[in-house]
């Protein structure tokens, strides 16, 4: 077994923290997927990651993609692991059935979604760029687009790409200079060159739909005028069948320290007469549905973080059990031991498991947020949750992906020297992870979307109620007398202040002094992030309290009640360094002058 | 120009914060090697560097050792380049000049070790191991194997490595079982496998001297049942030609995740009747004379963590001065300006700088430490001075190297896309610097060090001194007025006494409860490697801002202040955090049941 999905954590976090029960009783076309269709759907995704996609991780890093004369050839066993993903329905899951899809909540989605990607990073980068592409079409195309498109998006016979970056624009879109020109036919023929475009070329699929940012001729500089096109790799017949190949060539794939399977393309668009695309929604509001696409791509980067950190931490897990090296310091076992015995060993498996587990509680509450925003019957509810989902997608990004270093790291740090030796496999998740924060938004985007959008804009309104749901929490936690709830109530306490502080400080700097609100924008979202995923443990460990005093599943509501105190006592307290770095340390961060570096 | 070597804060930090030119001043062999020699080695040095050494850097992770029919073919241009080293007389640099060395302090050696870290990590593992074998020899070795080896190896024609690793036997070389057979002519015939064996065969010298511990029977059981042997590559006749070759093979090297260049070998001793060695000082001490090399490599492999981190940082910064992304947020540039004017971009940049900084000079002045301890007249100055070291080796390699990864990621996280991407560099560094916090002894068994030899046995009363000194620096900051002074005594009170603390529960726990003492070994260890790091950097705040008020270099004193001042803010505050996971959360390290992992 490489790879064992962790549906039972799923499924607890899912009930008793995102409350997918009472979500999906709700909303009346969300009624049959409660708990139970949740605990199937898992099961089956589950064997899917398991038994076909798991296996192929390791291959694909030392067999990946290549290119060869325009064409790019994946790893072997990726073309009929895909298959089988796309006959199962997977590509579905969370789509509409108007187009095929299976209608089910995100947060069924997001859980399908760790699995696969703990399976193989690599290989579930191509369903959650389609993902990201069927989002932008339900969103902003045309019935014919939709009606052509959709299912076969859906159905998985084609796959999808988003095309932002050009070398010279890379988070700054504004700098887009690919160009469409219309045609009297109402197509548009797009010229220009894109890089960094994932699954961008492959041999998995019969058609690639690319969605390209592009300027018409005479729009807005900046990102007011930028458009966004349909360009398919082969056109697309009325009939539906496949036509004439496009003017869209991928020229070469990136060389890169991980997710080597998946192939990272450059493609040449219009070189032999233009590319034949057709706008998607209105000129000039491109941006606006890349947005859409992004918001959704962040979501499900965030959910990559967490996948790989756990992939990570059950490799570890199993090399420390098996790897037998010195005594433990406590005599408990006479002459050498599974270095599990050893304290430090047991530090860094409980830093991986804890904020591997906190991340994807945070996670699947957001899902539920956003399936509440989406499809609750009530108003209110909707814009609510809207607003707290929008809040929560840069800290499931942002924190998610960049605990994932932490904890690939400590997974290559488990193994020892072994951990260095590529065929163990640890070091390619430490490779593989890294890219996470970086693409659809480094870190740092993510932070100026979390201190400009979401705490300048509306002076810190948000961050203060979502301190004060915390604090109800708090109030939970100060009627129990266990050690637990006793060290969890102090830090959480103590990061939710260290938080409130951090907010006030940037919104208080905002207007005045925005390299101060700037200065501490990583810092804040590290926090944020970390006093969320804590709460969410801090309320997992309320609900394993009771059902342990229940006597319900005991050894799992210990575990969670140990991963929760682990978390308050070794986690949250990173709290107090970044509040001072960004309440103290804001001036130091741009002190140094220029030429001095 | 890929690497400049950092000589003016080099010499700075000699001068100022290692007091270089005192400490040579008050050992007479020692005279002529003040700050003017200083100066003039790290040019030269600087010279070979980055002419020869680091432009093969690259190059050697495209273009990794091989292994074929036992030999080992290094990368192109290696063999000349140590060629040039060793003509240099580089290798003897720190060793005796009755076998040819040049017999400078450490504390230049180090700066000059730092430089050729950062040049070519992979290629400097070579001269590294073989300091130690020379190391060991000085100690140990007989007249006999001083006289025919030490030249040799000092001058370069020969090369030396460590051999302890046995597939069984890791950080635990209790478990060591290759095995020596007395000879009647007094060599031992060697039998087993090493594995993890750096530089262990290779193409750039004559001949290679192994370095091997092994067990001769009827030896004690466990680590005071080993010995340490000599077993050359080629055996050496009377004369000091060489003679046949030894039954010492290389049957395969490494497929690693970095320092590719560097090649890993797995040997085997005596496959073809046994391979010759004799024995190194007395039988049974073997480990002791390892340590002997080891901490002399421990202190080495800290030095690579400081190479490695500045050697990001250079290739960051430049970067981040081309890149041209998106508008500042202050308005300071109209239209989109190279992403160093980006608050988020300082903050990586220095943090990469503050960092390296800080370890460099915690390393040199324990550097200075080390060549009083060895060479001060004085017995007590030198008794002093050997405790003191001692404390800090553990700092220099834990510290030094886990804060590389931390480094060697915002390296990449600063160049974005183009970080993930193999030819652009920055990957490199990433990769090969994870190598660091597991060789010569992982963090874990550095933080063992630290919390057994040095906090438990003297009930942490170095730890006390240590920070004594430390109050000591405090009560000069508290005479000072300037911002600066005013967050870095601040921060760094809070920070001795979150180590006091520390110290006093692990001192307090050792006994009674071993696991409570060792699951915070490692965020002590963080803790004190933090607090020594921004100490020195409290002096260096010190020594600057008189400079600066003396009108002296006032660009770097104003670039010293203010990195400093930065390390106060953002990275001492971490110690409150870790001061909390060790003394409040011991108890939830080990809390978790084994079976529920």
């Amino acid at each position: 077994m490489t790879y064992r999905a962790p549906v039972k954590d799923m499924i607890f976090t899912m009930q008793e923290l995102a409350g997918l029960q009472q979500l999906t009783e709700s909303i009346p076309e969300f009624a049959d997927y409660g708990v139970e269709t949740a605990q199937a759907v898992l099961e089956e995704c589950a064997k899917l990651n398991e038994d076909v996609i798991a296996p192929l991780n390791f291959e694909g890093d030392k067999n990946p993609s290549y290119w060869k004369d325009g064409q790019v050839f994946t790893t072997p066993g990726f073309k009929e692991a895909f298959k089988q993903f796309a006959a199962g329905g997977w590509q579905g899951l969370q789509h509409p059935t108007d187009f095929g899809g299976q209608g089910l909540p995100k947060t069924i989605g997001a859980a399908c979604g760790e699995m696969i990607n703990s399976a193989n990073m690599s290989f579930a980068l191509c369903p959650l760029l389609t993902d990201g592409a069927i989002e932008a079409l339900l969103t902003a195309g045309s019935d014919e687009q939709k009606a052509v498109y959709l299912p076969k998006l859906i159905d998985g016979s084609w796959t999808g790409t988003m095309n932002l970056t050009e070398p010279q624009a890379g988070s700054d879109l504004a700098l887009v200079r690919t160009r469409a020109e219309p045609q009297p036919d109402g197509t548009y023929k797009i010229f220009g060159t894109k890089i960094f475009i994932t699954y961008g070329e492959h041999d998995m699929a019969e058609n690639i739909v690319h969605l390209v940012l592009a300027r018409v001729a005479g729009a807005p500089e900046g990102v007011k005028g930028i458009s966004l096109f349909l360009v398919p790799k082969f056109l697309v017949n009325a009939d539906g069948s496949l036509g004439a190949r496009n003017d869209a060539h991928c020229v070469s794939i990136e060389h890169k320290m991980g997710i080597k399977a998946s192939p990272t393309a450059v493609l040449q668009f219009g070189d032999h007469g233009g590319a034949i695309g057709t706008l998607i929604g209105q000129e000039n509001r491109g941006l606006e549905y890349m947005f859409i696409m992004m918001n959704a791509a962040r979501f499900g980067v965030g959910v990559q973080g967490i996948a790989i950190a756990d992939r990570a931490y059950q490799k570890a897990v199993q090399y420390a059990r098996d790897r037998v090296q010195s005594r433990p310091v406590d005599g408990s076992v006479a002459g050498s031991a599974a270095i599990i015995h050893h304290p430090d060993v047991r530090r860094m498996l409980m830093t991986m498991r804890s904020l591997t587990e906190g991340c994807r509680a945070m996670s699947l509450v957001a899902a539920a947020a956003y399936d509440a925003a989406h499809h609750h019957p009530d108003a209110d509810t909707r814009k609510q949750n809207q607003t707290f989902y929008e809040f929560m997608v840069p800290l499931v990004k942002g924190y998610s992906t960049e605990m994932s270093l932490e904890v690939t790291s400590l997974g290559v740090q488990v193994h020892g020297g072994m951990g260095f030796i590529e065929e163990t496999g640890a070091a390619q998740y430490y490779r593989d992870a890294k890219i996470l924060t970086i693409y659809e938004g480094t870190t740092a985007i993510q932070a100026n979307d979390l201190v400009g959008r979401k705490t300048l804009r509306d002076g810190a309104q948000m961050a203060k109620a979502v301190a004060a749901q915390i604090e109800g929490t708090e109030a939970l936690l100060a009627k129990r007398d266990s050690a637990a709830a006793r060290a969890m109530l102090k830090q959480l306490a103590s990061a939710r202040k260290a938080f409130i502080e951090s907010a006030e400080f940037i919104a208080g700097s905002g207007k005045g002094n925005p390299n101060a609100a700037f200065a501490g924008s990583v810092p804040y979202l590290m926090l944020a992030g970390n006093l969320v995923a804590g709460w969410q443990l801090a309320r997992a460990l309320i609900v394993a309290e009771d059902k342990l005093a229940a006597g319900e599943d005991v050894a799992f509501m210990q575990a969670k009640i140990a991963t929760a105190r682990f978390y308050a006592e070794h986690i949250l307290p990173r709290a107090l360094a970044q509040r001072d770095a960004i309440v103290e340390g804001a001036e130091s961060v741009t002190a140094l002058a220029l030429e001095a570096f």
